[in-house]
């Protein structure tokens, strides 16, 4: 990061989302150079406020002249929004980062996850850049390593998804529905379509014709993209679990090259960003609660998988509304800074 | 069943927990032709009294003694109780249904889910009838009917196994951990390693050296044994969720002969033991909470696989104190009874 910038205009649209919250404090707590940090959202929540820390902003309304004088801009709100506004941003000379899916399969869009590809930001200043969907995030944080070590042909991956990822109306329904449970009450799903609370939904996200849901299909899509890999096969599962919010996930990968325990585990431990977690005799393995609020992904549960040529089980582990979505964004924009395109 | 035999002296050895509480009322409930109940437990249960609808009964010690005037005796309780006590059981002349793990891998020891392999049971009467481990009885209600419609070859399962299958004490863990934290209060886990509310254990059954747990490789070995498919391959992840008492799975399984998803469904519609639950896009999959209490295995997510050739992933869910335990080993007595054994 370069030290003498200190002076960048940066904006927030879905500042009063999960995300939107954690970008703030992330923001702030990594010391990113801000002059003015601009909250902005859509219509109707124009005039709240939003505190941190003792600071307090009033959110302004997300339309094409509130980007006039921004240098970044940070996307965390729907697909829809992202497509009308991020490039109004762009074209009033904002670099947009964006968490939405509405350009991650943009080919003239980078996709990044800092640790595996930040080098697809180096040469040329980018408009957007697309910030990947939560659970690639962390599966891939766990994958890179071993794929590096090894050369990655395949996956299987079954998640554990917190409800954070549904946003911070699901964290407050699992946690009223708990507790009205607990009373011996009713309590009606409102953000999901049935009772998350002691229970699983194999359903994250929309439902395609073939059976697979979006969600599923953006760990194949997207995983191919950030590691470069376009003949790379991926099977997703993917689950929502009633956990707050860290993503869990269950996989059997297969490589290239013969694989050994030993080397996969020295490979996570090079790997910035991830954590091993793995000795499983003495009830080291990475766990949710263990994972929220963290930097590092955690990775475990590491062996040989008893049905697969050259291939290992893990299970990786990570913060959904950081590494899964406002730290990967913060640290794009760090890369951004230090490459001197901010 | 031989509607003329109700005269069944019939033991439940570790009544007090919660697989012997589903025993008690299954066997009511599915008319089990019982002369006598008899229920023992360990030494500190004697004289403890047990009630299921209006009757009561006083548990006696598992003793060898106890077992001369049964018929047959169900054993619910830990695998070295099973090995001291069921053979002396078996040499007073009861047939023995055991839910533990120490006879499932016994060749001369017949391992049972009825649906798929009742005919081991048709000709000679038993001494020992294993019940199988709990996850692999669910798994294998989902993958049997894809077995005979397409020849099994390997299958990638992730499980979200209910704190019931580690018993009622984890089930009451579950209930005050969950209620402390919703109040803001500590609840030092006593039954888990680790905070289970709101939490996953990648972690059931204890570890072996090279980094798989028992749990793990139950799915496979009695998998092989069940389908009589010693060429099987598995690879099994086993994950501790804060469910109460169904298990979920995630399947990834490959075929000898090409796969279609309407012949999937069909055979999954053809086979008695597992329901058809797989009409996603109007929301319409299995969820812990509808198979709790439920005699039916629900089948769901059923898509062709991205990552196998003639593959096909799923979701499969089933009551692990009723398929799991309880209700499977009702039914292998009844099967017992159906091929004139008792």
């Amino acid at each position: 990061m370069n030290p003498s910038v200190n002076n960048l205009k940066v904006g927030i649209v879905g500042a009063t989302g999960a995300v939107g919250q954690e970008l703030i404090r992330l923001l702030h707590e990594r010391k990113f150079p801000l002059q003015e940090l601009v909250l902005l959202a859509s219509a109707r929540s124009v005039g709240k406020k939003v505190s941190w820390e003792g600071k307090t902003w009033i959110i302004d309304e997300a339309k094409p002249e509130a980007f006039d004088d921004l240098d970044l801009a940070i996307f965390s709100a729907s697909g829809s929004i992202s497509s009308k506004l991020a490039p109004e941003a762009v074209n009033r000379g904002c670099i947009v980062v964006d968490n939405s899916s509405a350009f991650r399969m943009d080919p003239k869009v980078p996709l990044v996850v800092p640790e595996i590809n930040a080098h697809v930001l180096r040469n040329e200043k980018p408009g957007i850049v697309a910030n990947p969907n939560c659970s690639t995030a962390v599966a891939l944080m766990g994958l890179f390593p071993l794929h590096q070590a090894f050369g990655l042909k395949r996956f299987f991956v079954s998640t554990y998804q917190a409800v954070s990822g549904t946003g911070a109306a699901a964290i407050r329904e699992l946690e009223a529905q708990t507790r009205a449970l607990m009373a011996g009450e009713d309590y009606a799903p409102e953000v999901y379509p049935y009772q998350i609370a002691f229970n699983l939904l194999p359903h994250v996200d929309s439902f395609l014709d073939d059976g697979y849901t979006r969600e599923e299909m953006k760990m194949l899509n997207e995983g191919r993209k950030i590691l470069e890999h376009p003949s790379l096969e991926v099977s997703c599962t993917c689950v929502r679990v009633p956990v707050l919010r860290a993503h869990s996930m269950s996989i059997n990968a297969e490589f290239d090259s013969p694989v050994s325990v030993s080397i996969a585990r020295e490979a996570i431990e090079g790997f910035s960003g991830s954590e091993l977690k793995d000795d499983p005799s003495n009830l080291v393995y990475p766990m949710p609660i263990d994972y929220s609020e963290k930097v590092s992904c955690g990775i475990g549960r590491i062996r040989k998988d008893t049905a697969l040529n050259n291939g290992l089980a893990l299970w990786v582990v990570g913060d959904q509304l950081w590494k899964g979505a406002a730290l990967n964004a913060v640290q794009i924009s760090e890369v951004l800074l230090e490459y001197g395109h901010l």
